[in-house]
């Protein structure tokens, strides 16, 4: 009998709670995990070794590409130089151009459309003067944002009328990497697409999940989202054509508006994506675990759901897991974070096999945690 | 908005397999983990921070049980002094003398009596003398074992005729923990009750799981166990029964046979157990996180089963992943252990909502691997 080939070894830069549930979706594939991360406190850290660099300590970063024998995100922001370093000296998926395009709203929204996917209006914006003209063009209501390094409606300015133009500029007017112009849309509905393809291009989409916001941040999804009849096929092939135009690896996630019935694209995250973290508990097979399945080169798993789920986010605070640890198919995902307002510190999913059966169970839970504001639309959408 | 509680942290003893996926479980409620085995490569220590140290070296325990708020166990042949020790020094569930219990087929048996669980007929050896005494009341076929440190079939010796006495006794008649000789049963098939009671004494049990073994090892376990009718109800009144004499909080396994259509206890296994593995996928909490909740005073989880599910043990080393990964709800688990004869370094769960379709999956796994012989009573059994 002989020894067992080496373990891989899966790099993760950055090493906040994406990482985290990597780690534990790669420990049963047998994968290793290295992470690195500029926080010595990361929370990856409590379940995989963890390495303390910054994105730009390239003495570091050579070990730390010596060490693994694939390298991923869980964190998009991550300088392009870096990504593009360590493309020269291990395997990086998704590939560094990719990770590019994500990080730029004005690519990412140029590649939607070249991909016959609309998106809202929008003009980039560099100047003062250029706001004026853009303005002119988009109107108002509309949103000024940074083109890179925004996430979480951080970097972002609503502009109610035409006047509030210099407070806009004044907001924004100083980032140096360029704005961007975009029409606000009244959207119906905001809808994600969770999407994964692998090094020889095998490409499967989980159901689309239905999502609702709380000042810029997600609050609650519900998967699979409910009546969306044409859409899913609509989403799985434009999904499809974005990842093979990037020659994607790895799971994605392409966050949607509905408009009359039609899907705009607002902004693409090339990595795992909060609205999927449902599929841990609620498909066949987490975005976790296809991720990193197809980084390693390894076959996909099924992206079926399987039922109903809702995902409640805990933002700034942990609520008390009682009542969510009480409840069937209620489960309890805690980050192991500190508390601090604005931060992600956990999420918890409740699953059934019915819909009116998980909108019981998050009726209660928002009772039993006074969450009833977070939970009310996705009740509305599950009993409508 | 206030800082958050400290996460509490499990101390595991043990770090092979189970503690592993303990780790992995005990991670998304915010648990923190410390293992302590003897040897540098535990398996858990690549998801957890590892302790190297003796199970008798009371200064590196000392020092554990300071870091710790509650510890459990990988592996019940932890010296009973050592879990006494630890007892008064830390939280420590299973309680010592379940642990005792548990580590001493005398006791056990005579526990299960008590319980009124019926057993095969068995008397204590002490002496070759003792020996042939036991053999004029229990006869051949029967089984000289071990009382304490036997698993897998190891501290065993099968007497087929009353002349192998001599044999069996040179094989374990120096063993100074004392033996027992126990009735070969002609079982019709095995069963086990995965059961777990928390600190308030709440209890529940997963479905029964039917096992086959080869060679003294598990090398496939289906659930729920087909055809068990009112046998789940009887294990589950006997498995509280003896939780309670206990006083049991965590996970453990009563392995059983059934015969003429009875239960007779076989052992009790004081921790989550081989044959729970299953849970991990195919049930609505698995062995794992609810041996974590029960230790640390949470609510536990649903047991109910998710569908049908069936696990192939890997002995020795691993086959090849694909075939696995490539089935629709199939599941790998690599323990990241070095290849060596009789070593359990992984497991497989294959679940479906239909048990006909399970039987194609698990056949088809079996085909691609060569594992015709692993798979077929299992096939058998889903297709009765």
């Amino acid at each position: 009998m002989s020894a067992r080939v080496k373990q891989p070894v899966l790099g993760i830069l950055g090493g906040g709670q994406l990482a985290r549930m990597l780690a534990l979706a790669a420990a049963p594939l047998g994968v290793k995990v290295l992470v690195v991360d500029t926080a010595a406190d990361a929370c990856a850290g409590q379940v995989a070794p963890l390495r303390i660099a910054d994105w730009t300590d390239f003495a570091a970063l050579e070990k730390f590409a010596a060490d693994v024998d694939v390298v991923t995100f869980d964190f998009e922001n991550v300088p392009a130089d870096t990504a593009h370093w360590l493309a020269e000296r291990a395997a990086v998926f998704p590939n560094p151009r990719a990770l590019a395009v994500a990080q730029d709203r004005l690519a990412e929204k140029t590649l939607f459309r070249e991909c016959g996917l609309q998106t809202p209006a929008f003009e980039p914006v560099d100047t003062r003067e250029g706001l004026d003209r853009a303005l002119a063009t988009i109107g108002a209501p509309s949103i000024l944002k940074t083109r890179r390094l925004g996430y979480d409606g951080k970097g972002q300015f609503r502009i109610k009328q035409l006047s509030d133009a210099d407070a806009a500029w004044n907001a924004l007017g100083a980032n140096a990497h360029g704005l961007i112009l975009e029409a606000f849309v009244p959207f119906e509905r905001e809808l994600s697409v969770l999407a994964v393809r692998t090094r020889d291009g095998d490409f499967r989409i989980w159901p689309l999940t239905q999502n609702w916001h709380t000042e810029g941040v997600l609050s609650l999804s519900l998967a699979p989202a409910p009546d969306v009849g044409a859409l899913q096929s609509r989403a799985e092939a434009l999904a499809r054509t974005l990842a093979e135009r990037l020659d994607y690896v790895g799971v994605f996630a392409l966050e949607l508006f509905v408009k009359d019935g039609q899907l705009l694209g607002n902004e693409m995250a090339p990595r795992v994506h909060n609205s999927g973290h449902w599929t841990i508990e609620g498909a066949v097979t987490s975005q976790f675990e296809n991720h990193v399945r197809a980084v390693l080169g390894l076959p996909l798993g099924d992206t079926s759901a399987r039922g109903f789920s809702a995902m409640f986010n805990w933002i700034g605070e942990l609520p008390d897991a009682t009542p969510v640890l009480s409840t069937v198919d209620g489960h309890w995902h805690d980050y192991g974070k500190q508390s601090r307002p604005g931060r992600k510190v956990g999420h918890a999913t409740v699953c059934a096999q019915d819909a009116n059966v998980l909108a019981e169970r998050v009726g209660d839970i928002a009772r039993a945690l006074k969450r009833e504001e977070q939970a009310a639309p996705g009740i509305g959408a599950l009993s409508g």
